[in-house]
């Protein structure tokens, strides 16, 4: 079977016009966890689905994905991505906008290939749709919250189930639709797609703060000198005392302060009130929830045993 | 039966965030043609398609078109649309792009409602696709001739195909396919929305020129303004004499010179070429296969006398 390059090489093999679709294959090539594509292949593989067919809706899901990722750095004026210069850095923005519409709709013509029961890819481009329109919402609460003085906690976990959980979600139920899964394993898989998404962000979030970045592969700290309002730094807010308080929302209120002094008066505060425990315990919180779901799941456990693997790798990542 | 504004208004009740449904509200409410669903609802007609799941199938097709304009607008900085602020400028460009993509999915969340044999929605799905991503393929060629120095009439006219003709095309041919017509009627609805797409571009790239701007609506001369290269433009450029060539050329590579004086001397080389009268004759051609591919559609000849009254509307519209 061909590896996802060569998919997206064939996929992308003598289209025109070059500026819109060299774009895309920058993008879809570069280096990245393909985690979405994995996600889809193991809940049909443990429905016995197809590989060669299966993979035509993980390469659906991982182009959609690479699509919010060309649209989001125009909107986060994001300049670097897996070590590179982002779509819109190197080329422009409206070569950005334009190639990832087309790599959406490439997506949805994934599904479209697909030679199976009419109503299986029906409905996964139900599933498809539904997702790419959440994730669409989540990015807009993100971009909303940039500009509001106070985010709730269950605002921000709204938000990333949005932006970031409905995807696993999505690559999740859609494997095992596409394989033909039961209902109540269908329900299963997507509650662990968002359980597992949760886990995602959190450790996403500490990692900003808390990297080894000779592991991490690129620098800490991007998030605080973005402001960004991470768990981190909402959890952080809520647990510090009135001066940490005006202190954290000092600090997150400018941007012309030295980057490694900000850094470090920042995750002072942090350290103090102790929010990297509180984190960590949050993101087991949701790495529970993952091994209740996977339970629910109808399949022998020796099917199960890859997605345990995944749950616990993505619990103790260090990038 | 809703009008289509009623449709839309139902479609977006409710959603959040504001920020993300209210641009898409707010450009889907405004009074444009309805060409698109017009297109669809009358190849629909002609083989006896039910017109309240028709409905699904209009919309989708002028929420695609209004996707495009939202995203063509940010790209084109084109301030006013339809005598009214782009979404862009009455927000800014990260909403603009982020409810363009909402607003492509709900589209295709359109057809996705539809209670039709599932290949019959299939088919449609995949119209639609190939519809949006060639769309995305004539933008970028759009783009592209902006900074071409030299155009080909031919290329030119492969552009509006895929930017403006695939869009009328898979209206009708959609419209078609919903109501089960044979493939040799789907072909000649197709062939006609193509030729049709090119009457209606090079009617509109003359009456940038030549309309009456009382009727228009609009000023006249925004793309001599833009320096954009109209079909008008490249074939007076291919009728004129050397020194009316260099003219030309410079002036269309000038930004800083009086609109109105500028207007008027392109204007004048415009018309001692007399690049009206070869524009509408082309207009005529294409009016005249549209004729044909008609008479190729295996219908009732009472069931064409719409589409018939709608292409002589075309041809002869003043705005």
């Amino acid at each position: 079977m061909n590896t996802i390059e060569q998919q997206f090489q064939e996929i992308l093999q003598d289209r025109k016009p070059e500026n819109l679709y060299k774009p895309i294959s920058y993008i879809l090539l570069q280096p990245g966890k393909r985690l979405r594509p994995q996600l889809v292949r193991m809940a049909s593989a443990m429905f016995g689905g197809d590989p060669e067919q299966t993979e035509l809706v993980a390469t659906a899901f991982e182009m959609l994905h690479n699509f919010t990722l060309i649209h989001d750095d125009i909107m986060d004026k994001a300049d670097v991505r897996r070590g590179q210069p982002t779509v819109y850095k190197k080329w422009n923005s409206n070569i950005a906008i334009l190639s990832g519409d087309a790599l959406a709709v490439m997506a949805m013509q994934q599904l479209l290939k697909l030679q199976c029961d009419p109503k299986t890819s029906l409905a996964l481009l139900d599933i498809f749709a539904q997702t790419a329109l959440e994730v669409c919402e989540g990015q807009q609460f993100d971009l909303d919250f940039e500009t509001s003085e106070e985010v709730p906690i269950d605002e921000y976990l709204k938000m990333i189930r949005l932006k970031t959980a409905v995807m696993f979600a999505g690559c999740l139920k859609s494997g095992g639709r596409y394989a033909d899964a039961d209902e109540q394993s269908l329900q299963a898989l997507y509650d662990l797609g968002i359980h597992l998404g949760y886990a995602f962000q959190l450790a996403d979030d500490l990692l900003d703060v808390y990297a080894d970045e000779s592991v991490f592969g690129k620098a800490v700290g991007g998030d605080i000198k973005d402001n960004k309002k991470t768990f981190v730094y909402l959890k952080a807010l809520e647990l510090a005392d009135e001066s940490q308080k005006m202190e954290l929302k000092r600090l997150f209120s400018t941007s012309d302060m030295d980057e490694k002094e900000k850094f470090n008066r920042v995750k002072a505060i942090f350290d103090a009130v102790d929010v990297k425990k509180i984190t960590e315990e949050a993101i087991s919180l949701y790495t529970d929830l993952c091994l209740e779901d996977i339970r629910r799941i109808n399949t022998q456990e020796e099917n199960k045993s890859g997605l345990l693997a995944l749950i616990h790798q993505l619990q103790n990542r260090q990038k």
